[in-house]
C-alpha cells in the first residue's frame, strides 16, 4: 500500500473515530455561546461556523447565541454618540439600544449567511422573535444602568417549532420587558438561560481563555474537569475573579438546572467545538455534575 | 333598549358583518407590502399592526414585507457616509448595504415587538433566512449600481413551515446571490416574488396614493376596479407613469402567476387593510384578472 | 374626512376591540346551552347562530346544548296523546318519547341547517350517537316519572373527535341507560354535564331573565358577578328560589369541576352572546370562582 | 373425537373460510341501502345490524343508508294531515316533509342505537350535517311534487372524515338544495350517490325481492350475475318493469362511476349480507363491469 | 328454508357469535408460543398459522414466539457433531449454538412463508434484531452449561414499531448479552419475557398436554380455571412436577406482571387457540389473577 | 502549536472536508452489496460494518443486500449431501436450498449482531418477510437448476416502513415465488432489482476485484469513469468477461431505472466504502449515466 492510499485510510479511520460521539449526541440539544477572538479572526469565524453546521449534519440540534461587543462599540462611536456613565458604568439609553440593536442584527444575519452558505438551513432571530426572551431591567450595584435585561422567562416552544423545522437557530441576545420595551442582555446570561430552558445536553462557551484556572498567574493550573461543588468551592475560597466569575456561576446555574455539561473552551484554537466533542483531547474547562468522569467510558 | 345598549348592538352588527369575510379568506394566505406613511407616523403604524393581527387571530394568514426607505437615509447621513452616483443613481456599495441591512433588521424587529405586544406570534427575517431570497444582480439602464438585487428565486418552504408552527412571518426584502453575497431588494418585488411563490390570496400594497388614476390630475378619475387587460392597456396608452408604473407591472405579474387578486392601497386611511377586506367600501384600486368582479357575491 | 369614511372607520374600530377576546378564548371550548324565547323567535334564533359561527370562525370551539320545550308539548297534542301524571308530575312514558325524540331531532337539524347556510360545518347529535351520554332514570321525589335520566357518563371523545375535524358539534338532550333504552335529558343539566367533561373554558346558558336577582321582584338587584360561595350563600339564605335555583346548582357544579366561568344570559338580547364575549358590556349574570374578577385585565 | 368437539371444529372452520373475504374487503367501503322488511320485522333488523356491526369489526368499513317509508306514512296519518296529490301523485308539501324529517331521524337514531349496544361507535347523521347531501328539485313528469329532491353533490369529507375517526355513519336521506331547504330523497337515490362519491367497493340493496327475474312471473329465472351491458339490454328490451327499473339504473350508474359491485339482495334472508360476502353463497343479483367474474377466484 | 340454506345461515351464526370477541381483544396484544406437535404435524401447522393470521386480520396483535426443539436435535446430528454433556446436561457450546441459530432461522422464515401465504404481512426476526432480547448466562444448578441465556431485557420498542407498521411479528429465541455474544434460550421464557415487556392481553401456550392436571395420571382432573393463589398453593403443595413446573413459574410471572390471562392450550387439537377466543369453550387451563372469572359475561 | 495539537487539528480537519459529502447524501437510500473478501475476512467485515454503520448515524439510509457464497458450500459438505448437476450445472435442490437458507439467515443475524454492537438499530430479514422479493424461476441455458429465481417484483414498502423505524435493514437474498416455495436468488441481481426499486441513490458492490478493466490482463487499464454508453459498448465489442457481464450488466440496468449512480468497488481494501463517499479519491469504477462527471462540482 502507498503512502498516499495509506493517507486516506488515516481519513477514513478519523471518521471511525467519531461513531460513538455521533451516536451519543444524536438529536441532542447543544448551545453555543459564540463570541471573542472567534467572532472577530474570520479564519476562526469560519471554522465555527463549520463546526456548528457539521454537528447539525450529523444529527445534532445546535443552537447558537451570539454577542457583538466590539462592533457595537465601533458603531456608538461612528454615529458620533456620547456614551453616557453613572457611577461608572457605562449605560444602556435609548439611542445605544438602538444601535446595538441593529449591529446585533447585522452580525446575526452575517453568521446566518456563512451557514448557509455550508448548505444547512439557519434562522436568525433575536429574543423578540416569538417572545423567545422575556427580561428585567437588571440593576448593577443598585443602580439603574437603562435597557440592561437579565431574562425572566424562555419561551422554549419557538426554538423547539424551528428545530422541528429542521433550521440551526442563531440568536441575538435582545428582549423585551413586559411592557415590551427592547433591552440588551448579556450573551452569556442568554446562552445559559436558554440552555437551561431546553435542557441542553451541552453548553460550550467559546472564550479568549485557556479554561479555569486556579492560579490565574499560572498557566499549568489549567483545570480540566471541575464538578460542581468544588467549582462553588473554588469561588468561596476566593480563586475566581474578574470576567470568569459570573460565568463559572451561569456554568454552575446551567449543570443545577438540568443542562449535563457545560464547556468552557479556547475559542481561539481551530475547531476548538469538533476537537472537544469528536476527540478524547479535552479542550478548556469542562463543568459537571457531582457524579459524572470527563470522559465517557462505554454508556 | 336604551341608547347605550343601541350601541353595542351596533358593535354586534360589526362583527357580525364581517362573517362572511372571515369565511372567505379562512387559511389563505394575505401578503402585505407596508411601506410609505404608514411606516412613519406612529398611529397608522400601530392600525396597520392592529389590522395584520387581527387578520391572523381570525384565521388569515398572513405575511408582511417591508421596506424601510427614509431610515436607511438618515443613517446613512449619520454614519457620515459618502453617497456614490453612477449616471446619477444612487449606488449602494459594500458600506451602504450594510447600513441598509441594519436599519432593515431594526425596522425588522420594531415590526416584530408591535405584533408580539397585541400577543400574536411574530417572527422577523430577511431573505437571508432558510436561504429565502435568492437573487441576481439587477442592472439600471445597463449600469452596475452595486449590491441591488432581483429576486430569481423564493425559497417558499420556509414560509410554510414558520406558518404551519403559527408564526407572522415578517420579511424585511434583503437576500443572497448564488455567491452569497448581501444585496437589498425593492421592497415591492419582494412582496410581489413572494405572493407568487405562495399562490397568496392577495397581495396588497400599502401606498401614500389614494389608487390608480386614469388622469393623475385629476383625483376624480380614481379607478377602483382594473382588470388585467385594461391594466396593460393604460400602460400601452401611456397613461401610468412615474412609480406606478412598476408597480402596476408587479400587479400584473403577480396575477398572471397565480395571485388572485392585487390591491393598491391607501395606507393614509386608518385601518385601510380592514376596511378593504371586512367591508363592501372599495379602498384604492383592486386589480383581478379578467373573470372576475371586485365585490364577491356569495360563492 | 367625510361622515361616510367615519362610519367605516368605525367599524375597523369594533373589530380592532374585539382583538384581545379573540385571542384570549382562541381555540377554547364554549358550551352554550340554547333554549328559551331564543329559540322560539326567528330573528333572535338567526341571532345565536350568527354569534356561535362567528365564535367558531374566530377559532374557538363552540358546542351547541339544545332543547326542545314548547315544540314538544305540541307535537304531543298533535298526534292526540293523553297526558299522564303521577303525583302532579308530567310523565314521560314510552310513547311521549318516541315524540320528544323526534321533535328535538327536527329542531337539532334545523340549527344544523342555519349554522350551515353561514357556511360553517356543522353537526347535529343526540346523546346516542357514539354513545355521548350515559344516563340513570332519574326519579322526582322518590317517583318513577319515565324515561328522564340524569347523565352519569359523558363520553367526551366524540365531541373531541368531531372537534378536531372542525365541525360545530349540536347535541340535543337524549341518552341511553346502561340497557340502551332512550331517555329525556333536562338540557340544562345536559349542558351542564358537557361542559365539565370537556372543562370547557365558558359555559353560557340562554334564558328568558335577566339574570340572577337578590329580590326577583326589584329588576335593579340584578347580580352582576357571583363567586361560588356568594352564590352558595344566597341559596342557602332562601333568596333563590323556582327555575333559578338547579339553574345555579347546575352552574356552582360546572365551576367546581374545572368549568372556569358560566354565564347565565338574557337570550331576548340580541346577539347577548357576543356583547358578553366581546364587549365589556356585562350581560345577566357571571358565576365565577372565588379568586376571580369579572373583567379581564390584561392576562 | 366426541360430536361436541366436531361441533366446535366445524365453528373453527366457519371462521377460517371467512380469512380470505376478511382480507380482500379490508378497509374498503360499503354502502349498505337499509330498507323493507328487513327494517320493519325485529329479528331480521336485528341481523342485519350485526351483520354491519361484524364488517365494521373486522376491519370493512361499512356505511349505512337508510329510509323510513312505512313509518313516515303512518306518522303523517297519526298528525291528521291531509295527503295532497298532484296529478295522482303524492306531494311532499312542508308539512308533509317536517314529518318525514323527525321520522327518518327517530329511524336514524334508533339504528345508532342498536349499533351501539352492540359495543361499536356509531353516528347518525342526515344529508344536512356537514352539507353532505345537496341537492335540486325533483320534477315527476314534469310536476313539480314538492320537496323531493335529487342529489347533485354528496360532500363525501365528511364521511371520510367520520370514517378516520372510526365511527359507522348511518345515514337518513333529506338534504338541503342551495337555498338551503328541506327535500326528501329517494334511499335509493342517496345510496347511490353516497356509493359513487365515497368509490366504494360495495353498494348493496336490501330489498322485498330476491334480485332480478328475466320473467318476473317465473322464480326460476332469477339471475344470479348482470354485467353492465347485460343489464342495459334486458331494460332496453323491456325485460324490468316497476320499481327495479330505477333501481336497476342506479345499479349501473353507480358501477359506471367507480363502484366495484353492487347487489341487489333479498332483506328477507337472515344475515344475506353476511352470507353475500362470507360464503361462496350468491344471494340475489350481482351487477358487475363487464370484465369481471361473479366469484373472486384468488387474487 | 331448505337444508343448503340453514347450513349457510348456521355459519352466519357462528360469524356472530364471533362478534364480542372481536370487540374485546380489538388492537389488544396477544403473544402464542408456539411449539410442541402443533410444529410437527403440518395439518396442525396449517391451522395454527390460520388462527393467528385471523386474529391478526380481525383487529388484535398476535406476536409469535417459537421454539424448533425436534429440528435442532437432527440437525446437531446431521453435521456430526458430538453432544458434550456436563453433570449430565447437554451443553450449548458455540458450534451448537451456531447450528441452533441456523435452525431456528429456518423455521423462522418457514412460519413467515405460511402466513405470507395467508396473505398478511409477517416479519421474523430473532431476539438480536433491533437488540430486541438482551440475556444474562443462565446457569443450570450453578454449573455452566453454555450459550444458554435468561432474559434480563426486554427491548419493546421493536415490536411496537413493527405492529404500528402492521407486520405480524414471528421471533425466534435467541439473544446476545452484554458483549454482545449470542445465547439460545427457552422458548416459554421468551415468550413470557415478551408477554410481559408488551403488557399482552393474553399469553398463549400451545404444549403437548391438555393442561394443568391435579392428579396428572388421572385425566379427570384436569383443571379448567386456576387463580395465581390457587397455582402457587398447587406448586407448593408438590402436585406440579417435570416441565409443567417452570412453564407454571412462567405463567405466574407473566400475570403478575400485568399480563391479563394466560391460557395453557393442547395444540394437538386443531384451532384450539380460535376455539379458546372464538367459542365459550374452554380449552385447556386458564391462569387469571385472583379477581376474574374465566368466562367473560358482558363488559 | 505543538506536534500534537497539529495531530487533532488534522483530525477536525478530515471532518470538515466530509461536510459536503453528508450533505450530499442526507436522507438519500445506498445500497451495499456485501460480498467477497470482504465478508471472509474478520478485518475488513469489521470495517465495512463501521462503514455503513457511520453512513447511517450521519444521516443516510443504507440497507445491507448479502451473499454467503462460501459458507454455502462449507455446510452443504458438512451435512454431507451430494451435489447434483444437470449440463454440468450445480442444481439447488430443494435440501440444498433448505441448508442456503440455513446459512444465509445465520451470516443475516451475524451482520445484526456487529451493527447492533455498534449501537445502530438492525434487523436482518429476508426476501420472504413481508414478501420483499417475489421470484420467477431461473432457467439457465433452457435447463431448469432447481430453486434459483430471478426477482420478478421487489416490494419496496417494507423496506420504507423499516427505514421510516430507523432500522438499518440487512436483507439476504431469499425469496418467494407464486405459489410461496422457497428461492435461491444471486445476491447481485437482488440488490440490484431492491436499489431499482427503492431508486437509490447509491448502488454499491464490494467485490474482489479492483473494477472494471479495459483489459484484465492489465491492470493498468482499470477503468475509473464509466458512462452507460461507454460499458455497452465495451461489453459489445467483447472486452467484459467472465462474472463481471453480468454485473456490469446489472448496473447498467440499475443506472437506467432511475439509480443514480453505481460503483464497482474493490473490498479488500479498508473502509473503500468511506473513501468512496467522504474523499475526493475514487476507488474502483463508477457507472454513472450520460450527462454526469464523476466528481462532483458543488451543486
Amino acid at each position: 500500500m502507498n503512502e498516499n492510499m495509506q493517507q486516506y485510510l488515516d481519513k477514513a479511520q478519523v471518521l471511525i473515530e467519531a461513531l460513538p460521539y455521533i451516536q451519543r449526541f444524536n438529536r441532542k440539544i447543544i448551545v453555543v455561546k459564540y463570541g471573542g477572538s472567534a467572532m472577530v479572526d474570520e479564519d476562526l469565524k469560519k471554522q465555527v461556523i463549520e463546526d456548528v453546521t457539521l454537528l447539525k449534519l450529523v444529527g445534532f440540534k445546535p443552537i447558537i447565541v451570539h454577542g457583538g461587543g466590539k462592533e457595537i462599540s465601533k458603531w456608538v462611536g461612528k454615529v458620533g454618540m456620547e456614551p453616557q456613565f453613572i457611577n461608572g458604568l457605562r449605560v444602556t439609553d435609548a439611542d445605544t439600544m438602538e444601535v446595538a440593536e441593529m449591529v446585533l442584527g447585522k452580525v446575526n444575519k452575517s453568521l446566518v449567511q456563512h451557514v448557509e452558505e455550508l448548505g444547512v438551513r439557519a434562522i436568525g432571530i433575536s429574543g423578540k422573535d416569538g417572545g423567545l426572551l422575556r427580561v428585567d431591567k437588571k440593576l448593577s450595584g443598585g443602580e439603574d444602568i437603562g435597557f440592561v435585561g437579565e431574562v425572566k422567562k424562555v419561551n422554549a416552544d419557538i426554538l423547539y417549532d424551528l428545530l422541528e423545522k429542521d433550521f440551526l437557530p442563531i440568536v441575538c441576545p435582545v428582549g423585551m420587558d413586559d411592557d415590551f420595551n427592547t433591552y440588551n442582555i448579556n450573551a452569556d446570561d442568554a446562552a445559559c438561560a436558554i440552555a437551561r430552558a431546553v435542557k441542553a445536553e451541552k453548553l460550550a462557551f467559546l472564550t479568549d481563555i485557556e479554561g479555569v484556572y486556579k492560579d490565574p498567574e499560572d498557566p499549568k493550573t489549567l483545570i480540566s474537569e471541575l464538578r460542581v461543588d468544588e467549582a462553588q468551592k473554588l469561588m468561596a475560597d476566593g480563586y475566581i475573579g474578574g470576567g470568569m466569575l459570573p460565568k463559572l456561576q451561569n456554568c454552575i446555574d446551567a449543570i443545577e438546572n438540568g443542562v449535563s455539561r457545560v464547556h468552557i473552551l479556547d475559542g481561539r484554537i481551530p475547531h476548538c467545538l469538533l476537537l472537544e466533542i469528536f476527540t478524547n483531547r479535552g479542550i478548556g474547562t469542562a463543568i459537571l455534575n457531582g457524579e459524572e468522569s470527563r470522559y465517557y467510558h462505554g454508556e
